[in-house]
């Protein structure tokens, strides 16, 4: 069966009026997300699969939505893909404090009627998945047959299988890791810096200044999207190519593609991203360890999981190596659960988990249909 | 024999009225140079040794000075160190451009007579070697008896080799490359966009401002710092520590020690180091690339050297890692050149060069006694 775009998608907003009770000690609420499904859920509502995003994505996963925009995984998503719509109930939710419509800090407080700015509370990759569960509940969903994610959306897949153990089925957690490495933490470190010293930034409450700290949030984008690719994907898609045949010999104008391509990258995305959520969701990056709580063993943290799981991860990934997946995988080897793992040799880096590698499609289509079997049964 | 330090040690400037033909085109002076030497150049003015510096660093090479400074290659050169001064005439130069006494942005341009900020000439590795031949001249030396460099000084040394075969006997390149990757570009790019667009960068005349573009250099140098160090080196050396014993759950307090670290550092270096030095020193790494006007073949630039290499890089270097170093070695091969290649397991990334690794140090005490030998016959 050839496969197919789901066509035009519609986003739904659903409302929680039970406050959330976060990580960070305060209980949050009542709270909207915005939520897109594919698919039809069946009688036993038992096809219904998870898809959690990462740091720039959203609900809008798959299909087009209503001003053009394709989602994200829509390579893998869809009526005969990998995902196969025709066969799963597909879920994707904007998480608590992005910026896609789901509440954040771009929204009022009701305390102050001002926007929340910085004073949204950080939400973390468990509250996350708790707000994701209630989300599931609405739809009525006892267990899900699988949870999906990758980067920092397979970090919440693997929250799952720790927190929710008897309501997932499966889990594929791709290119993640499970914690950040100190070069990670640095990094993320470099990116905040850039963002809350921009002068625009205000302290988090520039929504009331009537400016973005946009400067900041293209400085923190350009690095960000370094660690996505690799270095050999970069020098055969860039080189040292000049946009100029000859040298310009300046520190300030675009002398190499490289440079060009970079900048073109941070101000699309200081277009549309809010720089508060992007201090929140690296923060979510930051604080997951599951491990932390065990003295840094990460066994017994997934001592109460109970799914299957796919690891996957690609060999030029430098953000988070198949080295960390590797650490996953030992864990729940560990545990004496059911894991299959398979380290994809792809050159893109840390953004081949978005890319239609064909081993790494075949590998998540085998394991839907193997998904899809269990379903029927 | 015991190795001992050089004690107090005097810089010297020395001007140069003829102006120095740029590769920019233009040519630039009358300039200053700021120049330090160590131990007593030999009758035969056979035992001198140009010590190349990197982005952050200086003519003052080892020693202390005034102010208490010590060297920054103060581990390796000294009475009885691996580059001993009882032996060899050392000579360290700081480079036009930069800030440490030389002619450099923030000092007045004839024309204006305001500060040369953004203004100040493009200068390029070549230049530098040029400059730097001077120098040589001004102390009578004919042929040095060899030109060290680490990083960007390594790219020094190996320039003198192309540009003055006859002028050095030796040419000794520590964690360098033949040219920067695109990752390497797209890292000063990142850097370079945080100083540019600081709002108190003024277009790079901030002096006339009387401010700093403090913010973006600090966060340029945070980044550097990141890719100066090895992944493995910085979980052993910070991890996953905290500052607080409890998470603060926090976008803009320190959580964990890297960021307190990395802050530390940009915050040091924005105290000290000049933007518009830092943008010139940065664009040199950029447009270094010998291969560039033989279609990207390194080997014909090396078709006029002349000199033995020793070529030594660190596995553990993400920036310059070892795959460049062995890019010059395959290039200096193809000319029947005489090179000795050393690839150290030492586990401190690009920094490595710096430090006082045994097998790196008795490498180079190795070497430099063989043209201590030289010098003597």
């Amino acid at each position: 069966m050839p496969s197919a775009s789901l066509g035009q998608v519609q986003p739904q907003t659903l409302r929680f009026d039970t406050p959330l009770p976060l990580r960070g000690g305060s209980a949050f609420g009542p709270y909207e997300l915005k939520v897109e499904t594919y698919g039809q859920l069946n009688a036993a509502k038992s096809n219904a699969v998870l898809v959690c995003h990462a740091l720039n994505a959203s609900h809008h996963v798959a299909g087009v939505a209503k001003d053009g925009a394709i989602g994200w995984w829509d390579n893998l998503i869809g009526p005969g893909k990998p995902l196969d719509t025709d066969r799963f109930f597909v879920i994707g939710v904007n998480n608590l404090g992005s910026c896609f419509g789901s509440t954040g800090p771009m929204h009022a407080n009701p305390a102050t009627g001002k926007a929340w700015g910085a004073d949204f509370p950080v939400v973390t990759v468990e509250d996350w998945v708790d707000a994701q569960a209630r989300v599931v509940d609405h739809f009525g969903i006892t267990q899900l047959a699988a949870v999906l994610g990758g980067s920092l959306g397979g970090m919440q897949a693997l929250s799952w299988a720790m927190r929710h153990p008897e309501r997932l089925r499966h889990c594929l957690a791709i290119a993640t890791a499970p914690c950040l490495s100190a070069q990670n933490l640095a990094f993320n470190e470099v990116a905040r810096r850039a963002i809350v010293t921009d002068p625009d930034f205000h302290g988090g409450h520039y929504y009331e200044h009537g400016v973005l700290p946009a400067r900041g949030l293209k400085v923190a984008r350009m690095l960000g999207h370094i660690t996505y690719l690799s270095d050999d994907v970069m020098d055969a898609k860039f080189g040292r190519e000049r946009r100029a045949e000859t040298p310009l010999f300046s520190t300030q104008e675009v002398e190499f593609q490289i440079e060009s391509y970079l900048r073109h990258q941070g101000d699309k995305f200081a277009g549309y991203f809010d720089a508060n959520s992007y201090l929140l969701i690296q923060r979510a990056l930051d604080y997951f360890d599951p491990a932390a709580e065990f003295g840094g063993a990460l066994a017994p943290a997934f001592a109460q999981a109970r799914c299957k799981f796919l690891v996957a991860s690609f060999t030029t990934d430098w953000r988070f190596s198949p080295a960390r997946s590797r650490e996953i995988v030992q864990a729940l080897l560990d545990n004496n659960l059911d894991v299959s793992y398979a380290e994809i040799d792809a050159p893109h880096g840390h953004d081949a988990f978005l890319l239609e590698d064909p081993r790494y499609h075949q590998l998540l289509r085998h394991r839907f249909n193997h998904i899809a079997r269990e379903v029927r049964a």
